[in-house]
């Protein structure tokens, strides 16, 4: 029996069901890639006063013709403001980023100027302001610099330099703990015995979270463990982590019992089983304001899960677009499988100057790995979906790095 | 005077003159992003042994109809090789990852089954090998799993989980000193006196540095420091970084001039000053296999500088495809200037519906901040170009997260 609730069912309770996380102050160098969790205001004018923009020379004719000739009555040392006065017909050596004499009109960059002696001769004509930067021009004391919700990018980065603020408020990243069910799941650096896997959704999810700035607080296998020390340890998880993401033990009649455990340590459980391949056998919980989900072991449907279903809270939590970048893609090779239910196959997506194309990945089973190499889209097949011919046009969610292309998480 | 050498001539001269990193060995965990140093091919079978794609039952006929009924034989056990041969008309309780017992022909998912005491009756027709994963079908023995050059994604870092491969042979990460040379420039923390500006660029650099990898080892001003401190601090710098980049102090006739600086400590330069806007006044210089950068001062100028200059040259330097990708936007606003020399504007790029398009950031002055916030995109407006209208088309440069959709860099 396929389940009945849609992927986007799901994915509305979800995110009905998260809650941004509280915010943090941390320092300058720490604030990259973070969501800024206040508005900021220019806290003074940027320039706070005239400067010039150039390495070259003030001139005190804001419309002096090619070819006019100054006085060169010296150079301002930068780390002060100028004592002397510009008067008709003088010029003065300046820095980039200097404050101006008095009596500046213009500035001329030094490779537009020829230097004979104490005479200066400009090689453009000037106009007034020229290579002048304006106090305030960058921003203005008082105005709106950047709203609450921007991903502080490099430049974001540069401004609050700019202005001295070393306390940054963003929003706080989220705590994981992921925890693998399966019994026989073990360490990856150990060498399996008999019926033994070696854990190979620690490092995927890791990576994966690491990409939407989460932070791992705790990894760890329940092998053995009782039934009752899982649910005494997934309390202890809870306590520390703000999500939490099991992997395997979905099986609903066996000992790794995912749902019976989300419920028996009180968490509610919002949906379980979405219509949906690979990984219909998941599901979510809640626990006051944490959630927990449920994600095959196989390492395929556990990668389609976290995207589908842990990636959109993680970013929802940071104040993020919870929503990855959907695209159409023409197919570089066919799949040669029906889809009973809608079914994500891994791809690798590039833009090329035909616009955007997808090669399905090989190795397509939820138990492989193969195609998880280099995918960084998911081919979404609708229910009932022929065979994937080569060339035909499928729509396509890139994966993380994606989103910086997407309109909608403009700030 | 414009300078005379191209943007491609100036990269191209970069590149020859950069060299791929030594490789190290990484623990796994710290291996995501990185690029193989070395073909790993896969040591054994993966999986090892045949076993169970699913929770279910493996039934003893492959060719099962529909309703057929088996009797149940036991369960097995995670952790272990069931001791039992399935005899005809008999299935066995299995779970996914653990092995089958000899006798199996298919497995029949447990949603796909009723249950009725020890009788089992199956709800879909079996196939012979169906929900088996074969020795091998994954990754055969001997195979070349992931060749020289692949970037370490989550799916690569699963595929090492899998093999028990602790120790990552990746290319090593570039250490890089940033220098600010203006006289005038203090570290951010501090208030400003008369004529001195905060460094934007440490916050600028350091946030773009890490996007590409980079170590940043070293970030200092040179401020009072005298022409002999700065050489001798630079040749100090050039002992721990492989690369450095210094801004401001491109002032050719004044006390902070870069090109001399490198080469009074023995650099060699191989390009001084490229005909673009902003930030013509660029050079970069060779000393063994380590290379320096003088980048302008001025944050859009010396942001432009780095992902042109700089940044091919950090991602040649791990294996990577040092070309960002290019794609042609329709711009949704205009550029009121004429372009004299080849121009970079700063533009927020996205994909929508109708293709890729382009917002030009207000503030495109090479001093001002403004065009940094949200810029994730390069316009590249040809010499001579005149004002750019709205709705024209233009071919933009996609910043660093736009690499990922590059179809060059595919390993």
């Amino acid at each position: 029996m396929a389940p009945e609730l849609t992927l986007e069912n799901a994915q509305e309770l979800i995110l009905n069901n998260t809650t941004t996380l509280f915010f943090e102050h941390v320092s300058l160098l720490e604030a990259g890639g973070r969501i800024l969790a206040e508005d900021l205001r220019a806290g003074e004018n940027l320039p706070p006063y005239q400067q010039s923009a150039v390495d070259g020379y003030a001139v005190s004719d804001g419309w002096a013709d090619l070819r006019s000739s100054f006085t060169l009555a010296g150079h301002s040392a930068l780390g002060d403001y100028p004592a002397v006065t510009l008067n008709s017909g003088e010029a003065m050596g300046v820095l980039t980023g200097g404050a101006l004499p008095s009596g500046t009109e213009a500035v001329i960059p030094h490779e537009k100027t020829i230097v004979e002696g104490n005479q200066i001769t400009i090689l453009e004509k000037a106009k007034p302001g020229n290579n002048i930067k304006q106090a305030g021009e960058d921003f203005e004391a008082g105005t709106l610099m950047l709203p609450r919700g921007t991903c502080l990018d490099s430049g974001c980065m540069a401004l609050l330099a700019a202005f001295g603020i070393d306390k940054v408020p963003v929003y706080r990243r989220p705590q994981v703990a992921i925890w693998g069910l399966g019994k026989n799941v073990i360490p990856c650096h150990l060498t399996p015995g008999p019926g033994q896997t070696r854990d190979s959704n620690e490092a995927l999810l890791s990576a994966l979270l690491q990409q939407e700035g989460a932070i791992l607080v705790a990894s760890e296998l329940a092998g053995a463990m009782t039934k009752n020390e899982i649910a005494d340890r997934l309390a202890e998880l809870l306590a520390k982590a703000d999500l939490i993401i099991t992997t395997g033990g979905t099986y609903s009649d066996g000992e790794n019992d995912s749902r019976r455990l989300f419920e028996s340590i009180g968490a509610q459980v919002f949906y379980w089983g979405v219509n949906i391949q690979p990984g219909s056998h998941t599901g979510a919980a809640r626990f006051g304001q944490k959630l927990l989900f449920s994600l095959s072991g196989n390492p395929a449907a556990c990668a389609v899960g976290y995207q589908l279903f842990a990636a959109p809270a993680l970013r929802a939590m940071q104040g993020m677009n919870p929503c990855p970048l959907r695209v159409q893609a023409a197919c570089l090779n066919g799949f040669p499988k029906k889809s009973g239910s809608r079914r994500f196959v891994r791809g690798h997506a590039s833009y090329t100057v035909k616009g955007w194309e997808v090669e399905v990945l090989a190795g397509q089973k939820p138990s492989m790995l193969r195609s998880l190499i280099n995918c960084n889209a998911l081919i979404d097949l609708p229910a009932g979906s022929p065979p994937v011919e080569r060339g035909a046009v499928a729509d396509i969610i890139l994966l993380s790095n994606g989103r910086d292309f997407n309109p909608t998480t403009k700030a």
